[in-house]
């Protein structure tokens, strides 16, 4: 991998000052495209042209397609600049899989738009090289080659800025060179062709005949939390509900919720995700277990916005005050977490919005609004808003929306079912949003169609929730992760929450306590952003029947759990969820997305990947590997061997190196071939640590 | 598929007249992208933004992606433009894949550049007659239906150019609706939604609420012969060369090798490919067999072109003159056989250029020009083209050789080892030849790395030699195969040469007549473009040792072969080949290449693929379906069961059709899983072709 090196160190002759093209009017054309030295298919790339994303930290590889006619050597650079415009060069090296592939690897270490574009050029000094090289060892050509050699030499000394030990390596080499001709030594002639330090000399300053350039193209960079971060969602108004003796419940307040945010914050999450804090509408309300009739009492979703009280920009009167969401997030922010609020964009039939702007919604011909539908089934707690009536409005006003709660200090936003709203508005939204606050950050809720979820994510979203839910075999899993570590990570970044309000997967409520535990140790190592929804780590597995979300749901009504008790008695999760992440904090390699690679076992349900990080990007300056091998299977023991990949931390196969099991401290000698046992009932997942070799 | 409509029918209200995006200047912002209805990643797609190619009478898929917000229904459109500028709009169905990809399948009747574009658009009958539907036997909100599709109704009424029998289903419909609404009659409303003439007449001219645009993108559409044909390749100087009694050898001439015309147009080819024709170089010029001394009498490579006699504008004084050439292309014309030259763009050291134009080659430090190498390897008969030093000279050079043979009637060249020169250089002389004589073809002989064979063939080569020879397992040609046919085949066209002066694979030299057979088969069937050179059909199999050619080579040699004697005792292939010309002439779906499908069989060495060309776009108005069944081991004989997916050819799974095959005109009735035998000493390959079912 390339390391950076400074745009002042950079004495090559630009390819900007190469011909890149035949010179002579007569022989170039408009719509020429291909280069002297070609320059195809470079990447990062994101469908339609939208500019690529990497988060601050991120290790990118850039690649690109070059080759030339013929035998001739070439070589390529990625010239970057940063947002303030500083350029860096960067040496790309081909890749060995026949692709005529290059690539540099760099991290990237500002937010902000960085440009970045690729430069060809035929490397003179590599092609006289390998040619005296292999001719001396024949004993052919020598005079001829030494007088080649020497013409390069002639050029390289006047190039300006070079140091003076290499203009004393290149005058050695001319002498050197001279001698050899006249004599026509063979040997002379192969030191200096085989000499590193020349080479070092032509590299850090080729002499380029002729080369090629790209556009410039943008990556923005976002901050680091747009790409890693540890998610914990919970419905402030059940922490610190109290349930009074008459049976009515006291709804938990931001004050009450605050509460719990050291018990969050000592599990290691970084993000505390609210779902919407908005007055709930009357009108229709539903009752527990979203039954059509809500009893007395019954608090109603929050995805029901709107009320008498006010709509997207109000709060909930039973949460408080918006100084006390102020304090919340102050609060938040002194444990370290940031607050994230929920963007639902749609209406009760009680919202504000009703009467002020009833063309944001779809009057029928019979004067009323058309509810939520999926015909012929309807949803009456639901006005679903019309984007095309009065499009200015209403971009405006959910412009006004957002701003407010960054007003208040939200910085992060997980927007509900954002695919039933038009693409365009998502980019304008997101476009507008982020011209002012660059370091908002929006987390797309969309299950649905492969192509709209990429899309959403193309537009703006940096963040979006995934198919992880549902993918819980091995091959599953190891489609799934290399798909979203490789083939969409120039633009969508996956959380890869374990459950949600809304999922509760038939893999957590048949697979006990082993399948939460095999599931947290891989959303929370596969990707370097993950969720969990609270009561996670009670086990809490019991699904409303003939659906995929929990009984006596949190959306229609309190709930009361023991978190403190919980974890007292054994029960609870938290210690493991506080140990994962504990881990990604301690190692840089879980803070990566494209790094995950998938390896072997010779067991369907024994599923393992690694994650690497190269020495030259950690702040340790020692590489980082950690290798996960997971039992999916929830109710047995499996015994296997595993078979990995070990030149990716730097292991020659056949050879040894130690690893540390990061949960239970144990430590083994491995190769690339390792026997594994994990049981479901007690350690079902391993997640190792490579150890500096001994 | 969609069949064509004329544009004078379409009075859809066009995307370009629905406001695309919301209006207000407050929330436009330059660089928005993703459309009101977005319409991603269309194909046909080049990489590199090179435009598109297809060829007279191709079947090509135009694809785009294209959803909305919701559940609401959309409706797509390609719009072509021909080459005159004249608009047709064709229907987009959606593939059933969950890709949200949308299609419509374009025979090409014009060669020249077209335009196409997508165009998406809110279908908001369809939307409501789905919801109409539903509702209505659901008994739900009748009146209000009834009113919204009366709405439509009048909306579609207003539309300009309405046929009038549509505007009478229009009315009608209108009037029920009226009825129905007034008596809340939901069997009324539903006999409308569910109507298929009022249906017709929406898809006709839908009302569109809202849509999108893309750009328009061009498609080079080329002649019939750069996507179909059959090319046999031969050295003009052996036919009609005649060994004197002295041992000595009299040329072959254009006027003797015009005599060979009639046999292989009798074999059905189409293109007459010639190695070069130019004077050949004497200094250093190559012996028998590649040896690096010629002795008296021997003729030297033809590819080492250039003496005192001419370079690449002459013409090999014993083959003739320019009249004779004249009339040499004049009697192929005659015979249905187009002639193609080769384009070998380097020199013998005799060349003129050497003399005129010193800068067009390398000349070294002691004042020599380089030899062709591969260090420390020298190639002493060759001076290879230096394309920097004088490329404004060089390349229109190049420009003035091929219109020199394009004013002599060729129209057609196979141009040597295209990837040692620039590919600049070819994108900007295909270019200019083009401009000045589109019906030009130029062949890329070019065996190497895939981005660079995809590279040549991007920037402007009609048709590519490809890797046919060397996938010769199941495995192999499954995956080649579908590679053209499908991920490359909008630009790139292989020409599937079984063999070459250059190119004798083990598969033939060792698989005895039932390798040749096969390979004929396979090679005339599975793409429209394939290349026979000449002795093939005698099975000249013997290879110089430890080479991939054949020995006794006819590039440095004479041959003397008696086409007639061979095909009288029954040794020749040429009644094979006569046949496989006759059924690729016979059954227009073997002259598409995007219509490969491989199917499968039980047996690792039994290939089983079709060609299907839909009814549509045939000049018989009926289907035309060929499923090739191919034992790939030339050593025995293979029974086993093919499976199909007969869906392709219009027959459910399960069901029986008649096939013929069409080299032994057996006939059986087949299902989706059929017995086969094939007999690599007998019938090795089946050809069959679908019949009308019973």
């Amino acid at each position: 991998m390339a390391a950076q090196r400074a745009s002042a160190s950079a004495g090559l002759r630009s390819p900007a000052q190469i011909p890149l093209r035949p010179a002579a009017e007569t022989i170039t054309r408009a719509g020429l495209s291909a280069g002297r030295i070609p320059l195809f298919d470079p990447r990062p790339h994101v469908p339609q042209g939208y500019p690529a994303k990497a988060f601050v930290g991120e290790a990118v590889p850039f690649d690109v397609v070059s080759f030339r006619e013929g035998h001739d050597r070439i070589g390529v650079h990625l010239r970057l600049a940063d947002p303030q415009g500083a350029e860096t060069l960067h040496d790309m090296t081909p890749l060995e899989d026949g692709t005529d592939r290059w690539r540099a690897t760099v991290a990237l270490d500002a937010a902000g738009t960085w440009q970045y574009r690729f430069e060809s050029f035929a490397d003179d000094f590599a092609t006289w090289a390998h040619a005296a090289d292999v001719k001396a060892v024949a004993g052919v050509d020598v005079p001829v080659m030494c007088a080649l050699g020497a013409r390069l030499l002639a050029a390289a000394v006047k190039e300006k800025d070079r140091p003076a030990a290499e203009l004393r390596t290149l005058r050695a080499s001319a002498t050197a060179l001279r001698r050899a001709e006249s004599a026509a030594d063979a040997q002379a002639l192969r030191a200096v062709a085989v000499d590193p330090a020349l080479a070092a000399a032509f590299a850090a300053r080729p002499i380029a005949s002729v080369g090629s350039v790209t556009d410039w193209m943008p990556l923005r960079v976002e901050r680091e939390r747009a790409g890693v971060g540890a998610w914990y969602e919970f419905f402030p108004r059940s922490e610190g509900a109290v349930r009074r003796k008459d049976g009515s419940v006291k709804s938990g307040t931001f004050r009450s919720a605050a509460k719990r945010l050291p018990g969050v914050a000592g599990m290691g999450f970084d993000v505390i995700y609210l779902v919407p804090i908005h007055p709930i509408g009357t009108t229709n309300r539903k009752g527990r277990n979203n039954t059509l009739t809500a009893e007395p009492g019954d608090p109603g979703s929050p995805y029901a916005i709107g009320s008498a009280e006010g709509g997207h920009d109000a709060i909930h009167a039973e949460l408080g005050t918006e100084k006390d969401l102020r304090a919340f997030v102050r609060a938040a922010a002194k444990e370290g977490l940031e607050v994230a609020l929920d963007l639902a964009l749609q209406a009760s039939p009680d919202h504000p919005w009703v009467d002020t702007h009833p063309e944001w919604f779809t009057t029928l011909p019979d004067g009323s609004i058309a509810y939520a539908e999926n015909p012929p089934k309807k949803y009456q707690d639901i006005y679903p808003l019309n984007f095309d009536n009065d499009p200015a409005g209403i971009y405006a006003e959910m412009l006004r929306v957002v701003l407010h709660w960054v007003g208040l200090g939200v910085k992060i936003f997980r927007v509900d079912n954002p695919h039933t709203k038009p693409l365009q508005f998502w980019e304008w939204l997101i476009g507008e949003v982020n011209a002012q606050h660059p370091e908002v950050i929006f987390l797309a809720e969309a299950f649905t169609r492969p192509a709209v979820m990429r899309a959403l994510a193309a537009v703006g979203f940096q963040q979006s929730y995934s198919y992880f839910t549902w993918r819980n075999t091995k091959a599953e899993l190891e489609e799934f992760l290399t798909s979203v570590s490789h083939e969409t990570s120039d633009y969508m970044r996956p959380n890869l929450f374990v459950n949600t309000h809304d999922i509760l997967t038939e893999y957590l409520q048949f697979g006990g306590r082993a399948a939460y535990r095999i599931r947290a140790c891989i959303a929370a190592t596969a990707a370097p952003v993950w969720g969990v929804y609270a009561g996670y780590e009670l086990i809490e597995n019991v699904a409303r029947p003939g659906s995929e979300e929990n009984i006596d749901n949190e959306k229609y009504e309190y709930k009361f759990r023991d978190w403190e008790g919980a974890e007292q008695n054994g029960e609870s999760l938290a210690p493991l969820l506080r140990r994962l992440n504990e881990i990604r904090r301690a190692h840089p390699a879980l803070g990566q997305l494209r790094n995950f690679a998938a390896h072997w076992s010779d067991d369907d349900a024994v599923l393992v990947y690694s994650k690497h990080l190269d020495a030259a990007f950690t702040t340790t300056g020692a590489a980082d590997t950690i290798i996960v091998v997971a039992n999916l299977d929830p109710h047995s023991v499996r015994e296997t061997t595993v078979h990995l990949d070990t030149r990716i931390w730097g292991v020659e196969p056949g050879h040894s190196y130690q690893v540390e099991d990061l949960l239970t401290g144990a430590e083994w000698t491995w190769t690339d071939h390792n026997y594994v046992r994990l049981d479901a009932f007690a350690e079902p997942v391993h997640i190792l640590k490579v150890k500096e070799r001994p």
